[in-house]
């Protein structure tokens, strides 16, 4: 856990320019700030609440506003006072520090993720479940594994129907969906998905063809006395990456151009489109959707037929080549939890002796991160900070 | 509602190029079919599950797939044996047709929307409750007008709490959240939203700090009496499409430099970046994501600040403007449903004298669209096709 402490922060110089207020800080940097900005940031209760929603609404700053006057406090805050209308704001130059943006580009995430292969299996990510749930310093490490790998595992929860919502209960909230808030994944009669069969299932992502998708999926076994049905992950992101640098051309089409996905049955009839490789503003990748079951009839033009085959087929061969794949026999009570936008997941045909019974649900990853923040905010005033 | 009604294809001519069937039509019109695409699609119980679920690995098709023979049978299907393998698939002419990919270009999505400005308030989207809740064909109507304005109001809702998860049992489910599975709307002390206060809400969208957002919004009067809170809707759509038309280099910044928005309270840390304005892969507005209360303070880099600042006041002004705004009293009983990608709502400041009670819950539109597209399917049949 990072543990993030503040020195208090030092002014050493102010300037006024035209646009900008100009800080020297002890160490000799400096950070400009546009007045507009700290105007908008103001703190004062009366531009924004005690709960730390702004109430100034950004509309109403003059687009010229400028200082009427800049200093120093005894107490080692800058005051302006603005000249349009006397209002005095103060600004803790640590609060500045930390939010002083770079002359040029973005400031980068906080928390970056590790990508991986097939020697993922030499170190699973997994915990159990009697160390998480009265353990706050455990669930934010287990948490934070699906932060960081996009996948983990959970060895002995209660392989008792139901329990998988025990285990979304230290995080966030179950997604209901047309499968219900939890679904039974076994062999049925008439399956309206391929789920429900002992097939294998190629590595994919669930329900692409909703929008938003399910950001988390859980599977927890209840029970497992079949040859086969071994589960199986790869992450996409790491396959993304792949093809970006062996295969740029391909890239660039699975990252362009959108498919649509599509479920129909009696009581649900859902579509949505989007590119196999979604990328962010900032160019990565930010989100993989793809599932060979559900995809519809390609339906975009001629020209780009072949070699957007030859570009799908190319991902679909790099799902299945044992460079990515991790394989795992989900064992009575384990359960793993899949971030729906970054890893694949799959398993192997199983046999129809035996029972294999497992239950899913979705929920969403933002529960997740927040209940992760949450904890570390806890665990480092735990290590008293 | 629209019936589909489809003639019988008939095939005037096959013609074998060296990577697709050329298809020309009674009417004189062609289509071209690759064969990779062809054996991809084909519909035998071998490549296709009953269910509609491909069974068939596209990444199995050799890339040079090419037919042994291709008939036209006595039925009128056009059957094609593979010369790789032998295996058999039949296509009905009607299918093809209506899956013909363009020479050049993309397949246009189905539904189109109505842009809106100021002037819907003469023709709010609404419905009574007592209509739609037995009447498939009249919820159908309703559900149609929330995909096509991106919002719909219902009246007569019973004014009890928690009625309005009966409003989103009739097309889907519940996204709960930190907030819970709904939450009152009302002053409270010490607020940890600026909802529960009587100020006045800016148009924004909710939420925004969430990754994915709730896709559906819903807010249900259960008491008001007071002096103000009126609801306020803007189509985020409609501003944004006037901005690109407007200020070019506005909509460019507004749609390409992500933001972010952030809620931190006792329980939640919950923070998520994009552009206000998000832009499908066809460069259509896709998604707006605004809340002057929540968003963060801009860390991109220091030459962007002053332009950005700029558009970012330009879009605030537009939805405050009289050119946009619809302003209509949500009485007892009556709630409304937004696109929370789209529309925008707020409200007016409200006296503390009197009362003033609404529930809100989110939802997710994939369930709504879903619906919406079984009663189609139902209304049709109904229709007699």
């Amino acid at each position: 856990m990072t543990t993030l402490t503040y020195q208090a922060e030092t002014v050493a110089h102010l300037a006024q320019a035209e646009w900008a207020l100009n800080i020297t800080w002890a160490d000799g940097s400096s950070n400009q700030f546009h007045y507009i900005w700290l105007r908008d940031n103001c703190p004062s209760p009366e531009s924004r609440h005690p709960n730390g929603q702004k109430i100034l609404e950004t509309v109403s700053i003059p687009v010229d506003i400028r200082p009427r006057s800049v200093k120093l406090t005894e107490a080692g805050d800058i005051e302006i006072v603005w000249a349009n209308d006397g209002h005095i704001s103060h600004f803790a130059p640590d609060w500045l520090r930390r939010h002083a943006y770079p002359a040029k580009g973005r400031v980068k995430p906080a928390h970056s993720v590790t990508l991986w292969g097939a020697k993922l299996a030499k170190n699973l990510p997994e915990a159990a479940y009697a160390d998480v749930w009265p353990n706050h310093q455990a669930l934010g490490n287990w948490l934070a594994l699906v932060r960081q790998y996009g996948v983990a595992i959970l060895h002995g929860v209660p392989a008792e129907p139901g329990a998988i919502f025990k285990v979304v209960d230290l995080f966030g909230y179950v997604r209901e969906t047309n499968y219900g808030r939890l679904f039974d994944v076994k062999s049925v009669t008439n399956p309206n998905n391929l789920a429900y069969t002992g097939l294998a299932l190629s590595p994919h992502t669930d329900n692409p063809y909703r929008d938003p998708v399910p950001t988390l999926q859980l599977l927890h076994c209840l029970a497992s006395s079949v040859d086969g049905g071994d589960s199986i992950i790869v992450d996409g992101f790491k396959v993304a990456e792949t093809i970006r640098q062996r295969e740029p051309d391909k890239f660039e089409l699975l990252s362009t151009v959108p498919v649509r996905f599509q479920f129909r049955d009696k009581e649900a009839d859902l579509s949505a489109e989007a590119p196999i490789i979604s990328l962010n503003h900032r160019g990565e990748v930010a989100a993989i959707r793809f599932n060979n079951r559900s995809i519809a009839p390609f339906d975009f033009e001629a020209d780009l037929m072949e070699p957007y085959y030859a570009a799908y087929r190319t991902f679909a061969a790099m799902l299945d080549s044992p460079e990515f794949q991790v394989c795992f026999k989900l064992e009575s009570g384990s359960l793993f939890i899949v971030d729906n936008q970054r890893v694949l997941h799959g398993r192997t045909g199983f046999s129809s002796s035996g029972s294999r019974h497992l239950q899913g649900c979705y929920a969403d990853r933002d529960g997740l991160y927040s209940r992760l923040a949450v904890l570390e905010r806890v665990n480092s005033q735990d290590l008293g900070d």
